[in-house]
Formats: structure tokens, sequence, C-alpha cells
């Protein structure tokens, strides 16, 4: 069973480029929104993670734009953790829109202090609440080392 | 005499949208690239004014769209200090396409410390020299109540 | 009676600036968002225009500051028709989060054609849907010249 | 030898968020930036080729954060042409501050027509000047299909 979630979003005017498309760029935005939501639906937001002064940094980014998206199209971004470790998440993204795919992506990050320096999850207090979280979703995550 | 720098600037693929034209909020970043200009060509990097806690929050910003403009244009963007006072800034901006005034606008700041709270410019470091240059160009600055 | 319309909007990451707040040039984008609700509500959406050949396009914008926004924040925009003419609409903003004012705007817009030139409304087809909506509306609207 | 260009750009302030550091998703805009200067160089500016009727769509992105950058920095976009098909063409960047890499990736794109169809780009005008261009430039170009 994966840790996963569904973000409903509407394309902005703002997003499209000379192209009459969405600017590629936007997409990465977008997945950003489905971590965010993803986050927030296991009673976790990120804002919680920043107030103990833990961040997650992005350290790799791909998309892979299979449709053009155009302005006032309804999308579905299904945001999963693909693996963790006390140090990193992988998250993996798919867009949809009707039911056909029309981008997907991954996003590597790494956990990090207050100095930007790379940490351990367990040494925050968020760190109770996301262990049950993960032990119920095991399929989903590689063992912390 | 005012305060006043010029920046060039060349439109980004990723500012226009659909109309085939750049997007409107783009400019208010353009501005803001030309007051980044404008300090530093004072020899006041703004990066100078937040490493000693002083923030210039926009409390108003506006825009009057008078041409369009379009990718890989090259815009000069004309930045002035328009009033002064010891707690607020006032800049207006121009933007040209070879001579021709494409848009205009103006932004006011207030000065805020690191609460996010108005403050006054006199009580930090950075005043010893902004006083000077401001003393130079008194034509173009509210005097300091 | 006003034309009016509610939309709701989360603030996302990207929106950020190194403040910790949300940078200004976004509220326009929010604008534009609370705008494309607007004509979605009245079952006339922007997308209809533009496959029209009609465009609106942005000459004036501007906005009030008044609260600092957040990452994560809920924010409802209340987007209004203040006027308008055969040529041109003004609209006017004003964001909430928890019934708190945060910031308000106004953009002005003219109708324009194709080759970006200025046109009357009442030459388009969307016309014919327009006019109703807006005679239902009165009291918000200039009378057409 | 390489197609190869170098562009020099400073980080906006609206380009950070609340991390402090520049937020991931406008790295690909840098590339953009930096994509359109290669065209610049080679005197084939990207505008020619949609003058011609002819796009280059975005089908894949991908990017390595290896150091954070910051508001105000000075960077330099190394952007080559990896290969080149008479469909497609694979671009890499190298971002640097100060001689150190601090991000690189890589996109790819393919030749669309006005359809947004994919499409040969020898059956277009530009092909005339481009095919000169990478025979100078052999090495670093796949043989054309």
């Amino acid at each position: 069973m994966a840790l996963s979630s569904n973000t409903n979003l509407r394309v902005r005017y703002a997003e499209t480029d000379q192209m009459g498309i969405v600017y590629h760029s936007n997409y990465l935005i977008w997945f950003e929104v489905g971590r965010s939501e993803l986050f927030r639906d296991l009673n976790l937001p990120y804002t919680e993670f920043e107030k103990q002064g833990l961040g997650l940094a992005v350290v790799e980014a791909n998309c892979r734009y299979r449709k053009p998206t155009r302005y006032d199209d309804e999308l579905v971004i299904v945001t999963k953790v693909e693996s963790m470790t006390s140090r990193s998440v992988t998250f993996t993204y798919h867009v949809y829109r009707d039911e056909t795919l029309v981008a997907d992506g991954k996003t590597v990050h790494v956990f990090i202090n207050q100095n930007g320096r790379p940490s351990d999850v367990r040494k925050y207090e968020i760190w109770q609440r996301l262990q049950p979280i993960l032990e119920k979703h095991t399929a989903s995550v590689v063992p912390l080392s």
C-alpha cells in the first residue's frame, strides 16, 4: 500500500506561454502542491516540519511531458512516496486530465536542518508522528538505516 | 536630481502567456529587478539591508500597461526613488523598448524589522551609509520626520 | 446587485519569498484566478471569449497589501465587476483570510480583437449571452455607450 | 567541438522561497534563458523558428540541485546541444557560481508544427541556416536520420 494523495488543480492563465500551452516549469510547482496535500492528508502539514527546524530540500527533479495542458484544464495530481530513508524521500507524481496521463515526474529530497545541512528525521519530534504512518505503509518505504 | 538607475532586461519565454505577450504580473518582478539594481548602483545592495535585519515590505503596487511586450524584447527599466521618509520609500518605474514607453508603475514600501513590524531606518547601521547618499539627492527625497 | 464571485485558494510554497511571506506579484495572478472563476460562474468561461477571437487585455493593475500571507494559508478572493462599457471592464478584488482583509486591488481591461486592437464586445456572438447577464445586474454596470 | 553558449544571470528576489534559497522550478526557466542565448549566439533566434511555424516542445526536463543559490547571486549557465536529430534536440545545462557547479540538467525537445504535431526540421526554411552550423559541430550532433 502506498502513501498517496490526489490533488485537484485548475490551470491558471499565468501558467500558459505563447505556445498556447502550459509552460513546462509549472509542473514542478504542481508537484509541490501535490506534496503539500499529501502531507496535509497525513495530518502532518509541511508547516509542522518547518516549525521544528526541519526542511526538505529538493536535490533532483524530473518530468516527462506526454500531452500539452491548457488554460482552464482540470487536472488531478497523484502524489506518492516512492521510497524513504531517515535522510531522504523520493516522491513520484502522475498528472491526469480526464483519466489521461498528461505528465509524470519524480523529485528527490533530503532532510535538512536550519543551517541547510543534511539531517536525520529521527532526531525531530515530528518523527513520533511520522513513524506510525510509515509502519502502516511498509511496502512503499525502504527500511530506515 | 533623482536617485535613479537603468536596468537592461530581456523578456523570457516563461514570461509570456497564451495571448502571445508578457503576462502582466511579470512587470512587478521587473520593477523589483530595477529596485535591486538601484540599490546596487548606490553601493547599498539590498542583501545588506537584510543582513542588518531590515526589510522593505511592499504595501502598494501599481502598473499601467501601455504597449504589449514580447518574448526576446530588450527592455530598459528606469527606476527612481520618488519620495522617502524614515519609515517608507516610494519608487517609480518606467519600462522602455527602443525609447518607447511600454509601461510605468509605482511601488510603496515600508521598512520592517525581523518580526515584520514597521521600523525606522535610522535605527540601523545602514543609515550611516544611506544618509549621505540622500543628502546628495535632496530634491527627490521628502525630509525625514 | 453586483457581479461577484468567491474563489478559494491555498498559498503555494512557490509563491513565498525569502522574507517568509508571499511575493507580491502573485496577488495579480490570484486576481486572474478570481476573474476566471467569475466568468465560469456566469457560464461564460473566458476560453469562450478567446474562441471567438475576443481578448481582455490588462491596461492597469494595482494592489494594496494589508497583511502578509503565508505558505498554506487558505484565502478567499472576492472578485467583482466594478464597471463595464462596450470596450472595457474594471474588476475589483478583495482577498480575505478568516474574514480578515489581507489585500485588495483593481484591474482595468480593454476588449481586443485577434490583432490586439481595441474592439467592441457588442460585435461578438458572446454579447448575446453577456447582455442579459448585465441587465440583471444593472446597478454595477455603467451603461454601454 | 560542441554547440555551446554561456549566459550570465543574476538571481531575482522573486525567485527565492521561504527557505531563503531559490525555488527549484526556476532553474528550468534559467535553462530556457540559456537555450534562447545559444540560438541567438548562432544567429538563429528562436523567434525565427516560431515565425516559420516551427516550435520546440519540451518532452522531458530534469535537474540536479547541488548547492543552493541565493538572491543576488551571479550565475553562469552553460548550455550545450548534446544531441540532435531531424525531429528532436537534447540540451544540457551546467549552472555555475564562481566556478562552482551549483546545478546541472537536461531537456529533451521535439520539433512541432503549428498544430502541435511532431515535425521534421528539414521541411522548414530555417534548416538552410541550421544545417551548415551543425556540420561545423559534427562531434556533438547525432547524424540526422
